[in-house]
């Protein structure tokens, strides 16, 4: 089994740790499952990425999405981090966290009359916009509160993905971007319109890009067109090479490269394009590469089954907590918390939810395990929490963020008592 | 495009309708996207199939998971249904929904202790185990509080799913069950154990089994074991032939036999297996069978997309609300409310959460659509609100149970406090 390497989360007195915290001793105080954050392996994510691209103008625009507890939020906030939202909820959860508007941007394909009116309201940075119809929208909304929109367009810079192997989700074709050449036509009405400002471009190529070789291409596209919008007339602030930084979960087939190199490849796409000069700040919006190896999913051992010439370790953590191996076939790397890792077998670690899909690896090396034992599943900063759920009525787990060698509940257990609220 | 026919859902002066009420007047005033229930339709389907074994002293114990509304069970617990729980959490709901502890079994691999001890204490009929650990650990609990745990085995009939094509999910040959040799080897330990008391066999073949013959075939295995352990002196109550009776999304190959003919084929395997005459009670648990096709998601479009030579409906319904085309690549026949089915072209039906997995129909026929106008995603009784996460940081979406001419909100939208509530 590929474990990832780990400065923050690593042995020490023969027990697994965060940040010299036993994380045994947070499963004793705060029971399983539970997510567990490191806020010293986010603030040096985030401060790596920060340095990348410390040669030019630029905002760090975390994406919320990837994990949007108030705690992490807040600390990334302190960091001076900017925040990629994508719903009226996050809006409110990044203004709860201190966020100041200027350093909000709103992404995503499908939002709501009411989303773009308290994103006006608040006076956040730019909103993103993904459809000719969303800037009609955005628009005449935006007419109807008689304000100016800061609009950023997010066109689909049409990197081939062929050329580049390592784009694990492919390219936004989909439903994801405007076409350059719609782009390109609405670009008289944007510059008209006494309700828009057209304020930056924006493209994403994708998840979990190994190489920033596309990313590069794709500002580069971006940055020739930021030139375009700046001859025609356009006050252009904002290039938003987008997200898709990756951490390594332990099963890729080669090593990600470094953020220095991603910042390098980002702000030379950007000189190649010829955008170095326009005065821009130069936007990314990083979630998995700042939170997602800062976290775990702890989990105890309930029950060994042997069968089929099989070993399941049933445990009390669920794909309701960590649904990235049921719905992408994710790999994470399940760590024993206080066995060391000799006399491996094979094993299963599944959840008890009835699912054949409820699973968190499959036939991994793993010590001799019993009832009681501790597990962590590495890689649950991003993508995790987030994604939970309540299916079979499960409360939804809580959150512990580790900070200067102690630790705190920032999301306590669901009750019933909570999952029941709304119902009659 | 295939829409399966109802009874329930049916178009009425030219509007898809609930029982006679117009969705749109629902969705006008509750708002989109919601969840709306049909309860004629899920007492059609509970009555349906307990008729279907009317010939033997039998009890349908409806499958939670699928979905669990506590205004469901209620009407499921009025009707005498019984209740298969899988979770701590279920037990809690069905309790408060008025089932009676006496028709309440509890299946699932990973029991936790506390849970056990829960349905101790309710006196709940039956705990199904899954494993030699699973057993001791219910026996230790029961001792601990000087119990008697009423236990049904489920074991893997290990029928060949290769020989029966239809088995949508396979066999759950994988975490579920205990082996036929090793529920043996146990027998004699569970006649004797002053803290256990045998009261029947289980099996579950797997999920949206269309024909009955592998069903009959696993019934007709543990009818024989039943016989076995009845000869070694076992008590037994309960033959439970599991879940699995399917409905029809509108995607399948072949048509699904009827519930008179699911239930003529269990009855069919407990007679070849020896079991008619031992006084058993039947028990399935059938969920899908009954909520699924009782239940529409009700979105609506918020901007129509033409991109790379497609049309891209988004709307505001998203996987978060419904996960199972993402998660099983699963199919729901999706309807315009007031449009009607023609001039039909393609078009991918997607929703607003930054995912390419976020989709609920692809490459479907559907009529002109514009902002603003409502679709109904067919079949999302089961599996779809019990999945619901706040992903994107998207509110929970509202239930909404139709039922004699009038409608009420049965679990009222999630508001951002309620997201909010346990974080800091």
């Amino acid at each position: 089994m590929k474990i990832p390497a780990s400065t923050h989360f690593c042995m020490q007195d023969r027990e697994l740790t965060v940040d010299g915290i036993a994380l045994s001793r947070i499963a004793e105080q705060v029971g399983t499952p539970c997510y567990v954050y490191s806020a010293a392996a986010i603030e040096e994510a985030y401060r790596s990425i920060d340095q990348a691209l410390s040669s030019v103008p630029h905002m760090v625009a975390y994406a919320v999405k990837a994990n949007s507890n108030l705690s992490v939020l807040s600390l990334l906030s302190r960091l001076g981090s900017g925040a990629d939202i994508v719903s009226g909820g996050e809006l409110t959860r990044v203004l709860a966290a201190g966020f100041p508007p200027s350093r909000v941007a709103f992404s995503g394909v499908g939002k709501r009359d009411a989303e773009i009116e308290m994103a006006l309201e608040a006076g956040i940075a730019s909103l993103h916009a993904e459809s000719e119809a969303e800037i009609f929208a955005i628009e005449e909304i935006a007419k109807a509160k008689s304000k100016v929109a800061p609009l950023v367009l997010r066109v689909n810079p049409d990197v081939d993905a062929n050329t580049h192997p390592y784009i694990s989700t492919g390219l936004h074709s989909t439903k994801f971007g405007i076409e350059l050449d719609v782009a390109r036509r609405m670009l008289p009405h944007l510059l008209q319109s006494p309700h828009l400002r057209l304020v930056g471009i924006a493209c994403h190529v994708g998840s979990m890009v190994l190489d920033p070789a596309p990313i590069g291409e794709a500002t580069q596209r971006i940055a020739e067109f930021a030139v375009e919008c700046h001859k025609a007339g356009a006050k252009l602030e904002i290039l938003d090479a987008g997200g898709g930084w990756p951490i390594l979960y332990g099963n890729e087939e080669s090593v990600a490269k470094s953020h220095q190199i991603f910042g390098q490849s980002i702000i030379e796409g950007m000189r190649r394009g010829g955008a170095l000069d326009l005065g821009l700040s130069l936007m990314v919006e990083p979630g998995r590469s700042i939170v997602g190896d800062a976290g775990v999913l702890l989990t105890r051992v309930l029950y060994i089954k042997e069968q089929a010439g099989k070993r399941f370790v049933v445990v009390d953590g669920a794909m309701t907590e960590l649904i990235r191996p049921a719905l992408y076939d994710a790999y994470h790397a399940v760590v024993p918390v206080t066995q060391p890792m000799q006399d491996l077998s094979r094993a299963d670690v599944v959840g008890p939810v009835c699912e054949s899909a409820d699973f968190f690896a499959k036939d991994r090396p793993l010590p001799p395990l019993q009832r009681g034992d501790l597990l962590a599943v590495r890689g649950a900063g991003a993508y995790a929490a987030v994604m939970a759920s309540n299916y079979n009525s499960r409360p939804m787990a809580p959150e512990v963020l580790a900070q200067a060698g102690e630790f705190a509940v920032v999301r306590r257990r669901q009750t019933m008592d909570d999952v029941l609220r709304n119902e009659r």
